[in-house]
C-alpha cells in the first residue's frame, strides 16, 4: 500500500491547542486537543506537543509520511517565524517556536498568525470558498482576526495586520494585558464576556446563579449554559457583547469592504446567542453604502479545525509551490 | 511645435471642486477651483464646470491636446462610473456623471471616489512613492479616505472600501447626515471641527471672539485662525479633534497595518493644530505591536492637487494600457 502524505496542522490557543493531519484534499484524518498551559515555558509546552504529536501518529490506520508542519499561534510574524510578545502565553519577548519544533521535526515548518491560519482554512475548505474580500474573528480567550482583501491574506506593512482584538472600544475601559485600555477583546473573547458578567452583576440586583461562582471559576461556557437556561444576566452579557462586536465590525467594514465576516472560536459556537444578534447590531452600525451587503456567519468549519486547516494548508501551497521546481525527497 | 498630451483632473467636494491639466510627468499646467453649489442640479454643475474647462483651456500657452478626464467625487463607484448617494450633494441618489460630461467631451473619462483619487496621486506623485501599504485621509467637508495595500487601492467587495468617516466615534452622538449618529466626520472634518467649538461654547465659560458669531457664520478657517492667536476653545477644540482622529486611525491600524498615514485636504493645512497632536495621541492608542512603525504625515502634495493629479493618474494609466495594444487617434 502506497504511504499517504499527510501536513500536520497545529493551533495554539491561549488555553487550549488543537492539532490534526491533514490531507492534500483538506480532509482531517486524526484531531486532538491538549491544553497550551500558558504558564510554563515554551520548550516545556514542545515537549508535551511532541509527545502527542507522536501518541496520534500511532492512531494513523494507513502507512503515511509526515510532509511539513503548519503552525497558527498567537503573535506569530509570518516572515520571521518567531512568536512576538504573545500577550496570552508567558513565553518570554520573542520565542522562536519554529527552531523549537525542528528540534524534533526535520520538515519544513510554517508559523503564521492563529487567526491568519484560519482564515486561510476558510478561503481554501470552508465558507469563504469564492471570495475575494472577506474577514475571520476568532473568539476565544482573545480576539483574533485574519483579513482577505483582493484574495490575499493582508500582512500590511508590519506583519501583523488585522489586530482587530486591540481596537478601542472604550479609552477609558477595561484594563487589557496589551498595556492599553478598553481594548476590543477585553469585551468580546471568552474572557471579555466573563468581565460582561461581574459587570453586570456590580449593577443589577437581579438573583442568578453566577452571584454563587467565584470570578476565577466563571467561565464562557458557564454563562452560555445559563443564558441557555434564561439566566437574565447571561442573556443581557450575550446581548452586549453582541453589540460592541456588531459596532467594531461596522468599523472594520468602513475600512474593508468586505463580503462576510466569519465568526469561529469557541465564543462563536454560543451560536444564536451571539451570531444573529452581533449580525443585527453590525448592520445597524454599517454605512448605508455597506448595509445589507455584509453578512455574518459562523465558520463552516467545526470549531478549532479551521485554524488546524488552515495551518496545514499554508505547508500545502508550499510544498505544491516547490513540487513545481522539483522538491527534494525526505521524511520525518 | 508639437502638441502636448494633457489629461484633465477634476476632484469634486463638497464646497468646492478643483481642475487642472496634468503632463504625463505629473506636471500640473494649469489649476483653478470653483464652487460645487451642492444645493444645484448635478446638470448645472457640469454646465458650469465645462464653461470654466474651456476658459482654463485659453490660457494654456503652448499646443496642446486633450487625452482624457480623471474625475474624483464623493461616493463614485470606481466599476459603475456614477455617484451614489453622495451624502454632501444634493444631486439625487444616482447620478451618471461619466455620461453628464461625456456630453461635452468625446474622450476616456475615469471616475473615482475622491479620496481614492488622492491616494493614487500620493502613491504616484506624493510621499507614497515606494510605500505598499499606506492610508490617505482627506479632511474637508466630510472625511474621506484611500487604502493603498499590497500596492493596490482597495476598493472592496462594494467599490466603496474605505469610508473611515462613517466608523462610529459614539453610537449616541451627533447625527450624520448618512442616517446615522456619531461617525467620525461629525467630529473629525471642517464641519466638525465647527460642532466641536458649539458643544464646546456651551460646555465651557470662557470668553471667546467665537460667542460673537452665529453658527451659520463659524467656519473651521476662522476657528484655525482664532487658535493660531491663542483663542482656548478654538486650541481644544483642536485638540479635541485630533485626539478623536488619532483613536480612530489606530483602530484602522489595527486592521490594515500601515507604514504611514497621510492627511490631506483644508483642515489638514491646519499643519501643527491637528497632524503632529493627532500623531501623538494615534501612537498613545496604538496596540504596541504598531506602535512607533506607523507615521502620520501630511500629504506631500499641495492641498487640493493631490486629488486633482490622482483623478488625472487613473486615466494617464489607462492610455498608457491603451498604447500598448495600439490606441485609435483621437482628439477634442
Amino acid at each position: 500500500m502506497r504511504e499517504q502524505d499527510l501536513v500536520l496542522g497545529i493551533d495554539i490557543g491561549g488555553t487550549g491547542t488543537a492539532l490534526g493531519f491533514v490531507e492534500r484534499s483538506g480532509a482531517l484524518t486524526q484531531y486532538c486537543a491538549i491544553p497550551t498551559r500558558p504558564a510554563d515555558s515554551a520548550e516545556a509546552f514542545v515537549v508535551a506537543l511532541h509527545r502527542r504529536i507522536e501518541a496520534l501518529r500511532a492512531e494513523i490506520p494507513f502507512p503515511h509520511r509526515l510532509a511539513g508542519i503548519g503552525i497558527g499561534a498567537p503573535n506569530a510574524h509570518p516572515v520571521r517565524g518567531t512568536l512576538e510578545e504573545p500577550v496570552n502565553l508567558d513565553w518570554g519577548a520573542t520565542v522562536d517556536l519554529t527552531a523549537l519544533v525542528r528540534k524534533y521535526y526535520d520538515l519544513p515548518v510554517e508559523l503564521t498568525n492563529d487567526a491568519k491560519a484560519a482564515a486561510a482554512g476558510e478561503m481554501l475548505f470552508g465558507g469563504a470558498r469564492g471570495m475575494k474580500h472577506f474577514i475571520v474573528v476568532t473568539l476565544g480567550t482573545g480576539l483574533g482576526c485574519g483579513i482577505v482583501a483582493d484574495g490575499r491574506v493582508l500582512t500590511g506593512a508590519s506583519g501583523f495586520a488585522g489586530e482587530l482584538g486591540h481596537m478601542t472600544v472604550d479609552p477609558n475601559g477595561r484594563e487589557c494585558r496589551c498595556g492599553k485600555r478598553g481594548c476590543l477583546e477585553t469585551y468580546v473573547s471568552a474572557t471579555g464576556l466573563v468581565r460582561t458578567v461581574l459587570a453586570l452583576l456590580a449593577k443589577r440586583c437581579d438573583p442568578s446563579p453566577l452571584r454563587r461562582c467565584a470570578a476565577d471559576a466563571l467561565t464562557a461556557h458557564k454563562v452560555f449554559e445559563l443564558a441557555s437556561a434564561g439566566d437574565a444576566i447571561s442573556l443581557c452579557a450575550f446581548d452586549r457583547t453582541a453589540r460592541i462586536l456588531g459596532m467594531k465590525l461596522a468599523d472594520a467594514v468602513a475600512c474593508l469592504s468586505p463580503e462576510a465576516v466569519f465568526l469561529s472560536g469557541g465564543l462563536a459556537a454560543a451560536g444564536d446567542l451571539i451570531v444573529a444578534p452581533a449580525g443585527r447590531y453590525m448592520n445597524d452600525y454599517l454605512f448605508r453604502a455597506y448595509r445589507g451587503t455584509v453578512r455574518l456567519l459562523p465558520s463552516a468549519l467545526k470549531p478549532g479545525e479551521g485554524a488546524v486547516l488552515g495551518a496545514a494548508a499554508l505547508v500545502w501551497r508550499r510544498l505544491a509551490a516547490e513540487d513545481a521546481f522539483g522538491r527534494k525527497e525526505g521524511a520525518a
